[in-house]
């Protein structure tokens, strides 16, 4: 059994990659839902499908979110409205979000509205939400008052500079039935190449994560998103970088070192072994790019290998 | 000023007519909103939206419902979910129902919201939910519980027998603004072809309503659902019939009596003026079938000229 802390893209391809090196339904993904909003009344949970969506084969690559080959009669028609489109809702895409939130006003906790959704769409192995309790990222920039995560992330495009981060809600959560066993049971953690600070923070924040994972660190494994001080995707670098961390792989190592044994970083990163060393944490260094499902399980077999090794030591 | 009670279908068609007699901008419709339900978590008011797309001429006319060209992709996609698509909402209609959700999220009573999307929709006329306030009409078949007016409406087709209608929160609710102005201000008022028992019934049900068109009896001037015994569209007709009410023009008057002077009926029934006058009403006898704009035109000018020569008397 493995079992993961995702975030959207970046899990998402490295669980495509490990879905390859372990059979799916040995594999355990405990997903961010600190990203969750609620627009136009339905309940929409960003990474959850991103991850569905892209292990199902259904993921619209080049944008990285949404279906592939989507319609967007419904956000057109939204337009006539002057109703809020910035966070474009696919025709396909929208039936997602309107089961959701049919189930969860039938009293359906999350995690069973997932297990739903991911049967639905062949998924064989295990997605489970961090917790069943409504937990919002708010990102508070200077001089502002704080907005939700995806106000800042796509209604601003992540550019706007960030003082904060919060995690409304995350101190009275619980983490979602089956995610403190997953994380204590697993032969290997996984902590995905995904943001630490509101992707990876937040499922950390749940109370209990840390914990089961600091009982067993030496088994845990983090595949650092920061490549050569940049993040491939999306504003881990500027973010990190903003709150006062170093946007390197030493500065991932720092957020990780208490709940990790091993840091995998990227060949590019080849030079910053010593200083991810310094934070504590085991290094190791590969190709950690995921251009496609054959990089991506490259990736994972490491992973697993480093973890194995490392704890076998 | 002409205000007109409205349910769904016949209230749309009737309307249609009588904006080619009478500037759009002097007219008012009271919409029933007994029929609203909250589905996948979105607020859908089906008789404001028909009567709005309708005159939006953008009505689905074979169906009676939804947009002409309407795309199905939401509700096939939620088939794959096994989620409740028995009330279809095409991809476009659903903008109308995020829309419409989100801006009472934020707090807009309905009255605001719908006049925001008649609005956008190019409408001249002015459209009223009956309230802003929330009113349920539930059908309770023998020998069940009651269940929502949709579910037996679309879900059951109308075809289970009804041994009582309610309308949940009816006592409690208040007219939305504008409604009790516009009802006791008008030159004419108007009771569309509509259901008598879940289309006006809820209307005439909000307190304050009845009384208004009671002071003003003599120039309010009904026009009958009911032609020779039968409903030309849904379940009036079996519907008066499970009640105990005779499924004819009598019955209907027997229901308006009070609250309206006179009863347009269609020349199938001339031979029961009668029997309407029997019931205290004036008869005036008319073609009532609109197949077109033409003729619902015409019937509208009718029903104008039969409610000012009565208050003329």
């Amino acid at each position: 059994m493995i079992t993961c802390l995702a975030g959207g893209v970046g899990a998402a391809r490295f669980l495509e990659g490990l879905v390859r090196a372990v059979p799916p339904a040995d594999i355990t993904a405990v997903v961010n839902t600190g990203d969750d909003t609620v627009l136009h009344g339905l309940h929409i949970s960003p990474d959850l499908d991103t991850v569905t969506y892209t292990l199902a084969g259904a993921i619209n690559r080049e944008m990285g979110w949404g279906l592939e080959g989507e319609s967007w009669a419904a956000m057109e028609a939204l337009e006539r409205y002057g109703g809020e489109t910035w966070f474009r809702l696919g025709d396909r895409d929208l039936a997602t979000h309107l089961y959701r939130t049919h189930q969860l006003g039938q009293g359906a906790p999350l995690s069973e509205v997932t297990a739903q959704i991911t049967r639905a769409w062949g998924l064989e192995l295990t997605l489970l939400p961090m917790t069943d309790d409504r937990v919002a990222t708010r990102i508070k920039p200077p001089g502002r008052e704080a907005i939700g995560f995806q106000e800042w992330f796509v209604g601003e495009r992540h550019a706007t500079p960030v003082e904060a981060v919060e995690f409304e809600g995350i101190a009275a959560s619980t983490p979602a039935p089956g995610v403190i066993a997953a994380l204590s049971d697993a032969e290997v953690v996984v902590v995905c190449p995904s943001n630490p600070i509101v992707s990876i923070g937040p499922i950390l924040g749940v109370p209990g994560v840390a914990d089961a994972l600091r009982a067993r660190r030496e088994s845990v494994v983090a595949v650092s998103p920061i490549i050569a001080g940049k993040a491939l995707k999306g504003p881990a670098d500027t973010l990190m970088a903003d709150l006062g961390h170093e946007a390197s792989v030493a500065g991932v190592a720092r957020l990780y070192a208490e709940v990790a044994g091993t840091l995998v970083v990227d060949e590019a990163d080849h030079d910053q072994v010593a200083a991810v060393e310094a934070e504590g944490m085991r290094c190791v260094v590969t190709p950690t790019v995921m251009n496609g499902s054959e990089s991506a399980a490259a990736l994972a077999s490491t992973v697993l290998g480093a973890a194995i090794l490392d704890s076998g030591r």
